[in-house]
């Protein structure tokens, strides 16, 4: 967090691009994450995984999207503007995340408007996007956030 | 899941619902959650978050999300017969899940085709609700999963 930015709605400019770093998952974090929350053969079993659906244990969906989020907290949502999400649209998991890809986050601002019924803040619309080691798109959301206002930080 | 059901493609019929069953957070268990995946302070932090925007401590929707999972896992999508999901449509949070709520998830199968190109499998559509102990929804959530078809089990 040594270069956290606090962003108000004022800032979140559509166009702006952010790169939120990396992470990587383990085969245990993996399969921790997933005995605990969703628990399907691909997820918790390698030899199971191995002979599934796309051949070898894979991370589930909502572990990705999970530390996904922290990166979003930590370099595009501040938590000192930050009001919450009103809804996620159009998750897409293109391709698996396996054992030790390394996943990069980027936050993409797609648009902006003041709250007409609460002008201490700000909706925001965002495109994110998590690539690997390869290139490869492996998961695309969009969001809808509230933001704390510059001018009338209420 | 002593009364687990394993259902292939052909039993995911439109307009079969099926109730998972319920899951409570405790607020121990949102902070615990909140601070690996989600760190923002009406998460993490009990006194920020009672001056935060729902005047307390809430569930991250990512937690509530993938609580939501684990009973879909145990109930409605059948680890045997599961090959992932493609995507996820219009996650919504209308209001703040808190510590000790009970949330009922319910799923209800909005329609099913059989896969053109992999003749193994087929796609279901799928609505999923958690609704609290007053009966009011705190998440809804569209899901697009592929299963396996009972005659060609490949």
């Amino acid at each position: 967090m040594a270069d956290h930015v606090v962003r108000y709605f004022e800032d979140y400019t559509p166009g702006l691009t952010v790169d939120c770093g990396t992470f990587t998952l383990s085969a245990e974090e993996i399969i921790s994450f997933a005995k605990e929350y969703d628990p399907q053969p691909f997820h918790v079993d390698p030899v199971a995984a191995a002979a599934g659906p796309v051949g070898g244990l894979i991370a589930s969906g909502w572990h990705t999207t999970s530390m996904m989020m922290r990166l979003l907290v930590e370099n595009f949502i501040s938590g000192e503007t930050g009001l919450g999400a009103s809804g996620i649209d159009e998750i897409r998991w293109p391709r698996p995340v396996r054992p030790g890809d390394t996943l990069r986050v980027r936050a993409e601002v797609t648009g902006a408007r003041r709250s007409r019924s609460k002008p201490d803040r700000g909706i925001v619309t965002s495109a994110m996007e998590i690539v690997n080691q390869d290139g490869a798109t492996v998961m695309t959301m969009k969001a809808t956030n509230f933001f704390k206002t510059r001018d009338q930080p209420g």
